[in-house]
């Protein structure tokens, strides 16, 4: 897993990817699985929505810290089982074969077996409507790895995997921040 | 273009999808293209983050109302001219080919060429982080279009397909809301 330039990062969660995300309470490492993201800005800042009925919700708040990771299409069972079980009762990690690694910024692992993992701090939790604020502060990608198709969650228990890839970089270069 | 289950409609948003945003400043309606958006509740609520430097964002403001319009794979060149010029000195609609269609809800046009439109009303705007949040009104679906795979965007100006559909509802069931 090599370091990937910051200014790229957003690329990671543009495209609507299901992910993991890493927490840390002081205690011990957990991952939740969601779809429930967006890109804030470019320099990268994301949103996610969660809340109080989620167990990785008060290692969140409390520690301002997480990890974003990014699965691919040979992970889904990983991404369906870590979804659908509590940290309350379960180490995650240990039961879906998951590996953390220590990060540079934050407490809460990468997962080796992604493709790609953000260290984040959390920068604002807008409360009215369980919207998590993250500054990504380093990014890593993992660019030996033969499967780099994403998935994407469409709510209804089934995901879409990545297919072909279109470039309309020429159409769009006014629109491109400078680092992509 | 039916009526869609208002319980199902964050299924839409859920994998990501490049999406179209109309507005209406009381004069002249506006298209913008954005990737910048999340599900924030299943009943259903989005977010999308934009700012005063994008022309639609006044009308957004103003009106307290959009569309949030789906397009599909062969929309790709419409999706990106449509985000590669401003509606300050353009008709979108016209110079792109595609179709207004009244809504019930709002004033701001379903766009009739599209896989799925969701009417919606603004709720509340987070300033802050330039995070806007919408509570959708009505949803309708396009069943009888041959084409219904979406485009996510990465960022980098290019664009990824939808490819095969996985299904887990299976494993599933006890997370899934009732009506999907």
């Amino acid at each position: 897993m090599k370091k990937m330039q910051l200014g790229k990062a957003f690329t990671l969660l543009e495209p609507g990817p299901v992910v993991f995300i890493t927490t840390n309470d002081g205690k011990k490492n957990n991952i939740m699985t969601i779809s429930w993201t967006m890109v804030v800005d470019f320099t990268p800042v994301f949103a996610l929505t969660t809340g109080p009925w989620n167990y990785s919700y008060t290692a969140l708040r409390k520690s301002k810290e997480c990890v974003i990771a990014i699965p691919t299409v040979d992970m889904i069972d990983q991404i369906v089982g870590v979804g659908t079980c509590s940290g309350a009762d379960t180490d995650k990690f240990g039961k879906f074969g998951l590996t953390p690694v220590k990060g540079k910024h934050v407490r809460p692992p990468l997962i080796k077996e992604c493709l790609a993992n953000i260290e984040c701090k959390v920068i604002d939790i807008v409360k009215k409507h369980n919207i998590v604020v993250l500054e990504g502060v380093a990014a890593y990608f993992d660019s030996s790895r033969k499967e780099q198709r994403i998935l994407h969650a469409v709510g209804d228990g089934t995901f879409v995997v990545d297919g072909r890839r279109l470039s309309r970089r020429k159409m769009m270069q006014s629109k491109l921040p400078e680092k992509v």
